[in-house]
């Protein structure tokens, strides 16, 4: 049987001229799609389709982001090598299709991918746009007419075996994955550990315990920071969770998941040569039904991205909160100097970094609100949120490593206790005489606690007004043993 | 023409007997529908459908809310005696079926009606039940046989000119309606006014201001209170205004909104009997296609409770925190002392009701969520999420107003000031100078609060280090005359 | 007694220059603030705090939206005029700070407000960056140093009487009401009336209408536009009430609400003049407590802005099914042609409007979530989460007025209808007989409905295989009466 | 040195008498708390604090679940059974208490434990409720006077070496545990099966594919079933994987987190014994600080539940748009008869399991926003939302758990298809041309769809027109090897 494919066999090899990315022409061009002609300025790659779409939206200067287009990269590149190794492409395109690639991995096109991120859903433009700048700059590299869409198809070539449906999936995954091992799990683990680091610093600082925002039991200040960092430990390992299942890539299913039009293998081959050009591993997805009509994987790490926010939030209130006053607040944490200062009230410091924190949390979790709705209303085949959940994982990603940063430098590793402070909210704290209630029973310790308050005693003095011996009291209620139990135990 | 009502009218009036709600039977007793016969429990008024629907599902225990079905009660007796006045039911049907829907407006049927809410959308099942209903135990009273569907039929007279379409929209309203009016609001404007009272009685106890939580210049209690009361008060006003647009009323659109099957006239006749049953302005909705298809005042409302728990949640969370301590936090309420106690740390206060309203506005907020996606997903003539709409609107109207009416009584009413504390802070507050900026110039301002904060003095000593005039100071930095400037500008 | 604002009356008044917006320098100057001098690009207006404010931030582009600041000229502008009015700032300086205020009104200095969203809350640095930029742009006029604070200081001068706590608020609100009267409102008004001109022109186009995605019976395409037009309809009314309510300015509050540092009179006069100068009719907040402590009004509006997207949302996913197809879907709309096609399937004509539009009002509904959850999260005095909500309703708001004019351009004015589609499913439908039911009995009518469909039969003939008469069933089955069954009454 | 437990071995044991659940008492009796007596129901073993908690709050009929009370028992169970190996308590308490304790596990003491969800928060009332129920059904059993606090105490005794604030925590993830693991993950999987099971029955029925809701490139029905499969089976490992950082309880950790008046070990020691107990492998919480002040366990349970709501979303929806019409909408699927059916419209039948399934997908959306706000809002050493999280998160257990049955039961497994429709779809659609792209050009096949479509032919007429020989177009476009394209290239 001849292969259908035949043609592409038959063009002899163009010369390929090593040219800059750029095209040095004033004016417009024509370029052509099926509903006719279209002048396109004559400085830019793209072609008809994209035109057509630039010239009916502005809604909003949000874009498909970058890192989707630098994905793509890497997808057209694969996509032509293995298109090449099964023949359906000459080795000189395979050649140039990958060279262009590489300038779009690189960024050096960037500016060529106008499209707004209110546009049609799916990916099927940005998927187009791709395919028409890169069929143009190959063009140029091998000394064609911008627009011919010869010796370089667009479709037929850039795209072969491929289609928005299953490219912008695997665009997405590429970029979602580059995203978070790149930025946010490294600025997350740096947070961590600078607050592992305070956290052993301030091992042996005694301060007041706190629930219900009632004075508790004393525990340490290093305790207190202790769980700030295993939260963040946790949060960060569910970000790892949801970025391996990332890793499945949609590329070989095409238009509906079947792979038509799609060589046989080209699934798991373009997935292998991804993980290789990448050094990440990916994998090619199992089914790509599920993984063209659903956005599940993404609205997971939307989830772990939100449990991230979750777990920020309770850090960063915390401290604006243990910051708090200087006088009438609580008074146990002394913010950096640095910060700016209030215009209307002279000498005021605010907890700026905090506040930063807050305001990106709540956005993360807003914008994880929207993954989920767009997550839940794909029909069939394909789900046309893909632009929205992309731009909002990325941009939560991307707030959220910015302020792990921001807050760590500035604040988890500038900030200093208030040692008077700390000290004299332990000295008074009624919640001591919890100790006693092992020994001298919850009721009579309750009594102890009822007279301190009502009476505005020490609760030492308290204690001893009822009955409890000096030296019993003394034995027990040592607040240092209070926080490390287990320690007074061993001794 | 011959009226196509005419059989209505053939039918010679039964014996009405005055027979109390309940049936006498055991075993079953044989419904039939279009699908063939079911057995029905005997001592039920239910018939063939009500059986089927509930044979099937057992998901939880929520059901269709009460209130909805006693709302309908108003549905079905004013579709009856508009149906009768328009010669389609014989009179003695009409006194029937306004006589059994008057039961069911007075909750004697309630249990008849025990469908899921995690049933079919749209409210069907639950028109269907209290035709059925309706129909039984008219022919019970008209000495009938139970299931015979004669001579009161459940579609063709209890249903006449309605459909599940326009009489679960309408239902809907009514009850959302009286919710607001008879429960919500009246226990949210208990709670301003409680408010407001404190906010008066406080007016002259100054304290230290907070922003950012930073000590800043100081107010007074009731000025504090005064903005929670002015909060409650906008939130009253614009779950008012929600309430407003619940008047229009859909029934008259019958199955698609055009009104096929109904008489003319009905929807406004209807509307206006329903007004005058209810002793409330209910209108027919001028577009009843819009009133059928979308959910949008209930969207509308359930924004409004949330704006009314966004408000809430703002006055418990300053109320808790300026409960904390009563040591080691801000100390500037006092709880009251009757709430239950900690078990393991004896003598601990906590801000219990606080926390109960903190809880409730949250989860207002997630109903309120599901409604808006709700309210967006529905398709063409009929939204399906009704039944989890109203569930959730009559939900978050019975917490609010539960919790208004707890916090009010156990809190607001009750709660004390801790005017030691107050005084303590006012008095050291550094943000005390901000009141010689005007004089002295915001630099030189900023410079005294510095000294004063370095070096732990009051601010007095330090304005006086920093060469201002005690005469000055003591003329300027009056706190009383700080929290009514106004009034100091008056003297 | 002696005015504590005399100074300003002592310096004698410099001559102002017309200068250019723009300072001809290059490196850097010095500037300083309380905690020591900061080298600032000399090519730029602002100050020592908005440089420490941007050297530690990088998180993302977004910024505090350049509306914000144009609100802000309006209140220096109109604080300069009634300190003026009020002997606090000589008439010199009156002038100087309001025509440095129409520039940032003109937005001729926007390049000059450039801190990050994600910095501190409250508003508290943007209120800096506009102090010290209008105070340097004074001096440039009165041909001052820059940096030197004088004749013209950014606290002393453009802050008088004034705090970021009462500032920001009043921008916020300004800008917001400015975005829904120029922008949004139009924009969506003009959807409604496109909608409604569509309703009108199909209201004699009979089509079959459904009800949970099932064949129901007819109505007209108008009578279906109808009801997007009064949704629409209602959801514009609903925002501009919500407009209403921002109308009321906190300016006057100062710091903490009570007016600190404000002269008598400043809130209501400021105002006024802020409602003359904008030509809306801005009012004095009567509760500053309130106006300053919470963002219930912008809750209240990002929820109308939600109501807004869950109409729309029904809109384009019903007209998007309705278009679906051609061949396989519900086939009654046919979209424009103009819009960009698919790469890998040709020729096929995808949804793109409708798209845009569900990913749009997703997009909003999640940045609602973010915007009541910050309206929550305020305390005492202050709510740090000012900015974020800000952003997130000037950004729904523009995003829902470019989408709303996207949408009616290329899709409302341009869809038109499949005649031939719309008839076939009318012809064919078994809700026809509905019309039989009051005739014939709901039991009769849905026997012959189940035998039109287990035959497949056309419901004219199962309901004479059912012993129907022709002649009852031609003059009760006419789909045109039962779209406008009034009508048909009324014949 | 003495050991501050002495008191506990110096109790002579009491004898137990075996008596059933019950007390046989009318009226009242007094019991005592810090705050003096209380009478409480004779018939009713709770005490002073739950009587006291009572009798405040009345706001809704939310319970705090069931399931954390039975998750109760084991965790009471176990500390009482360390306690006594640690010497605290002797043999005969430890017995009596775990014999309770296993009444409590089995549910025979549900009926004592009224307290609303909507109280305090945090737990500290759950656990005082069951430390005073326990404690006199020991006393019961042990002869001794109800509300007298010995022989067994409520917080000496029962609630020993713990506090709600480990206890709490420790109970809801116990009952979480028990919930995904006995009710959802087995349903789910139930669901998965069965789908699979359609998936491969229909491997081979060929059908019209849908992007954008366009008519697209065909794949079989059992394709299209195999992407929900895939997406269920990823939903349930994630929810599998949230399960298992439930294991990790807080028990040992006390009231702050360091345990304080626990025995040392005791937090691995009741971890591993609960693990025996239960059967399942739960471990000891390495960081108490971070179990007991964040619920970011819960908050990513429930994320994961939404997770698989938002799979379930997309699958019912597929599925109720599929089964429209009959004959004016997709009509592929043919619903089950037995479901009920419409009162205005005879004959008509409504997706009602798809619409449930969708009602409760919201809800469970909805109740995770809730919970992830509360996870977020947790301060210093406590969440005090925890009844509202785990109230939540079991809430969507069951309701996920109940409505997957549903689906599965009464349509998934019922579900037939429309074979003529299918067929019929297929041979007409224009995207079948899309398989000529790699022979003829994207452009010419693109020119042959447009001709089709303009000229309503079908594609073969369309293509032979254009050119296309016979011979290529029926050897490429079959139907059956497009929607098994690797199958055909193996052929």
């Amino acid at each position: 049987m001849t292969s259908p494919h035949r043609e592409a066999h038959d063009v002899s090899a163009p010369t390929i001229h090593d040219l800059p990315v750029g095209i040095d022409a004033t004016g417009t061009r024509t370029e052509t799609d099926l509903l006719g002609a279209v002048p396109v300025p004559a400085d830019r790659y793209w072609g008809a389709q994209t035109q057509r779409a630039l010239a009916r939206v502005g809604i909003d200067d949000d874009r498909i982001p970058a890192q989707v287009y630098h994905a793509y990269g890497y997808v057209k590149k694969a996509a032509a090598v293995i298109n090449g190794r099964a023949g359906r492409l000459p080795r000189w395109m395979v050649d140039v299709i990958a060279r262009v690639a590489d300038e779009v991995i690189a960024g050096e096109l960037d500016s060529e991918f106008p499209l707004s991120l209110w546009q049609m859903g799916g990916g099927t433009q940005p998927n187009t746009n791709v395919n028409e700048v890169m069929a143009n700059r190959a063009i140029q590299l091998a000394g064609g007419q911008l627009g011919a869409k010869t010796p370089v198809h667009p479709e037929d070539h850039v795209n072969l075996g491929q289609s928005a449906n299953d490219t912008f999936p695997t665009a997405m995954h590429i970029a979602a994955v580059t995203a978070l091992a790149d930025d946010l799990l490294p600025a997350a683990i740096r947070l961590h550990d600078a607050t592992a680091e305070r956290s052993r610093q301030w091992d042996g600082v005694l301060k007041v315990g706190r629930t219900h925002l009632a004075d508790a039991a004393p525990l340490t200040v290093g305790q207190e920071w202790s769980g700030y960092a295993t939260q963040l430990e946790d949060a960060v390992t569910d970000v790892d969770a949801a970025k391996a299942r990332l890793l499945r890539l949609a590329l070989g299913g095409t238009a509906v998941g079947t792979g038509l039009n799609a060589p046989p293998g080209f699934g798991p081959d373009t997935a292998n040569l991804i993980a290789e050009l990448t050094g990440r591993p990916f994998v090619p997805a199992a089914n790509k039904f599920a993984a063209q009509a659903s956005l599940d994987a993404l609205v997971r790490t939307s989830a772990a991205l939100r449990g991230l926010a979750v777990a920020l939030y309770k850090f960063a209130n915390d401290v604006r909160w243990l910051a708090s006053g200087p006088r009438a607040g609580l008074g146990e944490l002394r913010l950096p100097r640095e910060e700016p200062v209030c215009a209307s009230m002279p000498g005021k410091i605010n907890p700026a970094e905090a506040e930063t924190m807050l305001m990106v949390c709540i956005q993360v979790i807003g914008y994880d609100t929207g993954v989920a709705m767009a997550g839940s209303a794909g029909n069939f085949e394909l789900n046309p949120f893909r632009p929205l959940v992309i731009h909002n994982v990325l941009r939560s990603a991307r707030l959220l490593a910015g302020v792990a940063d921001y807050f760590r430098e500035f604040l988890v590793e500038g900030v200093q206790l208030n040692d008077d402070k700390l000290r004299h909210d332990v000295d008074r704290s009624v919640a001591l005489v919890t100790a006693l209630s092992p020994v001298i029973g919850h009721d009579r310790a309750a009594e102890i606690a009822r007279l301190a308050l009502d009476n505005d005693l020490p609760p030492r003095a308290a204690a001893l007004a009822r009955g409890v011996g000096e030296d019993l009291y003394d034995r027990i209620v040592v607040p240092a043993n209070l926080a490390h139990p287990g320690a007074a135990d061993r001794g």
